[in-house]
């Protein structure tokens, strides 16, 4: 192989990449970028056998060929070269690179040990933008559960259907449902139903949320595929294939109240401020007790631990309905209010909906109703 | 106690006296801050048995008292608070805090248990501008050895002159030597020389580095205080007294070259970016290779690695005098361009003096001699 590309756009195609390499110690290789020349284009590869990522980039190239080389070391060592033309040329199992008056050769393993990344039937696809699907992606996916003890849960739930993609995540103390409505409706021949690994849906919001256009997303069984191509091409530009988590999403509409007894209305930053004063004086559950006085028009926060000492403040808030106290996990509830501000406007007007202390609670904000926030109260005796 | 006072004073002073704080395990309420009133002053204290710290401000007192509370809850809890006044009264061990609508207990320790701070006669003292002299320290404060072994060399070594003072740090691998020149000369009546623990060379850069005005230094025969007064009295603001090290610091003078036989004078940034690229592929004891060609008028930066590769590359430069092969640790290197780098213009002139393969390397800044930064070669074979 011998192929001249500029640093900066060898330093994009890396920074897609790498992100998924450096986990193996079983299987040497899967810490290895994939380089490779196709005709007019260079090609960079990473696995780690449950998600495939590729990048591509139109090139000089004077002769074909692959290599694979150590993900961490490429990427350090391109940070470091001048944005120059860098030429790189496979020998053997060495990588040999150029650039200005640096000569380096970098020892890599045999291309062909590297896993073949899977295809994916293009029958039928949905496009929507990457920044926008991106951006309602990240409301949720901290919200799925790290164990991995129940895998349907360790995921993030989609319902592609034609008009809405619903995004959910629970861990079984919270819930994120964030709605994304697609107008006009997208042509979609048949409602699609998955569960996305977590490490995935994190990959798609760091690799495509800040890159403007559009995504193309292509359904299998088993598997699914996100891609970006490169502009004004039908040549592909990022390719992310993950597999799919088997297993039934539990049926979570049931949970989500259709009522409340009572609906607190306040400005998010003074009730995170309330929360992290008060989750410095908190319990081993982590415990803070809220109390709602619709006559006063006050929420009051709480909390107290014997050794370290009390705390209580309040936050003028508009009330409807019923007073009610309830005690919530104080690191779920501020997750909850950031999930909810979360891209949007700076300090957005919020709702709380509870119904009595021992049901759940619902965070939305005031002006869009297409995510809401459920959280489990912590039974107090 | 009872006293009033704004959030970003109380906020100043928390972070004066934090740092030295958390550490202790055995000896409980040195990670606790002691909370004092004084007349009209509200005094923080903290120590760890070799440093002590205390700061004050004006404040609204009611009545006298102290307490001692935890450093870390104390920090984080007024950090949250909004920068309004602050109630402190002290009941029993309990610190009772109001802040608008917030009223919080915080579990404090007897104030009669905490370790007294020893006073220092203020006999000779030394007046300084307070930048001036933490830049000065920042330089080789780095270079003094981590390791407890050798006592003499965990610390910065000071003399004090009238009309210069010289700041010295070794690892025994490389050496950095600081001289400022004080110009008017200061009135002190004899030479100190001294070695300050390097915790408390850090602590003093971090406190007082970014701080106008002048730094009273005061000396004592194993102690040394650091102090800096409120604006426009005669009161102290911050006071900083260390223990010193015992032992007699190496005769570092003998090593230092009096004549080179290749002198080297190249842009910062260039030789930077080499050793970075060369570190990549250097060996188990971080060598990379130094080439210098008076003819080309090129140095040259080269390391290899059996596993990984090898590297090899140039910058132009001046020489002058003979050529030369020198091996050194990239990492001494690198932190050595660095700290003559250290609060001088963008990518200084600098120059390298060398005397042979096996003789010390001398880097020092083009336009400043009041600095210089010695390394030893590796030595091969």
């Amino acid at each position: 192989m011998i192929t001249t590309i500029l640093k900066d756009i060898l330093k994009d195609g890396i920074s897609v990449v790498e992100r998924i390499s450096n986990k193996s110690l079983t299987l040497p290789i899967l810490n290895n970028i994939l380089i490779k020349t196709e005709k007019n284009f260079l090609n960079l590869s990473s696995t780690d056998l449950e998600i495939g990522i590729q990048w591509w980039s139109l090139v000089k190239t004077e002769k074909e060929g692959m290599i694979t080389i150590p993900a961490k070391l490429l990427s350090s060592f391109v940070n470091y070269l001048p944005n120059k033309p860098i030429s790189l040329k496979v020998k053997g199992v060495d990588l040999q690179v150029e650039c200005e008056n640096r000569q380096t050769i970098i020892k890599g393993m045999d291309a062909e040990e590297f896993p073949i990344i899977p295809k994916i039937a293009k029958d039928e696809k949905l496009i929507i933008d990457s920044k926008l699907f991106c951006k309602s992606l990240a409301k949720v996916v901290d919200v799925a559960s790290y164990s991995s003890t129940k895998a349907e849960i360790s995921g993030v739930y989609f319902l592609f259907q034609k008009d809405m993609i619903t995004m959910t995540a629970t861990d079984s103390f919270r819930l994120g449902e964030k709605k994304l409505y697609l107008n006009p409706a997208s042509d979609l021949s048949k409602n699609y139903s998955l569960i996305l690994p977590q490490r995935t849906a994190k990959e798609l919001i760091n690799i495509f949320g800040e890159k403007e256009g559009n995504l193309n997303i292509y359904f299998s069984p088993n598997q699914i595929m996100f891609e970006k191509l490169l502009a004004s091409t039908d040549h592909p530009y990022i390719q992310i294939i993950s597999r799919l988590i088997e297993g039934e999403y539990p049926n979570y509409q049931e949970i989500i109240p259709k009522s409340h007894e009572t609906k607190i209305s306040f400005k998010a930053d003074e009730l995170i401020n309330q929360i992290k004063l008060a989750s410095l004086f908190s319990d081993k559950v982590n415990e803070v007790k809220i109390k709602v006085d619709p006559k006063k028009g006050e929420l009051g926060v709480s909390s107290q631990n014997s050794e370290i000492g009390e705390h209580q403040g309040s936050i003028k808030v508009k009330v409807e309905g019923k007073s009610c106290e309830i005690s919530f996990n104080h690191r779920f509830l501020l997750d909850g209010i950031l999930s909810v501000v979360s891209g949007e406007e700076k300090n957005p007007e919020m709702t709380l909906e509870l119904s009595g202390s021992d049901k759940p609670g619902v965070l939305r904000s005031k002006k869009d109703d297409s995510y809401l926030y459920l959280i489990m109260p912590i039974k107090t005796n």
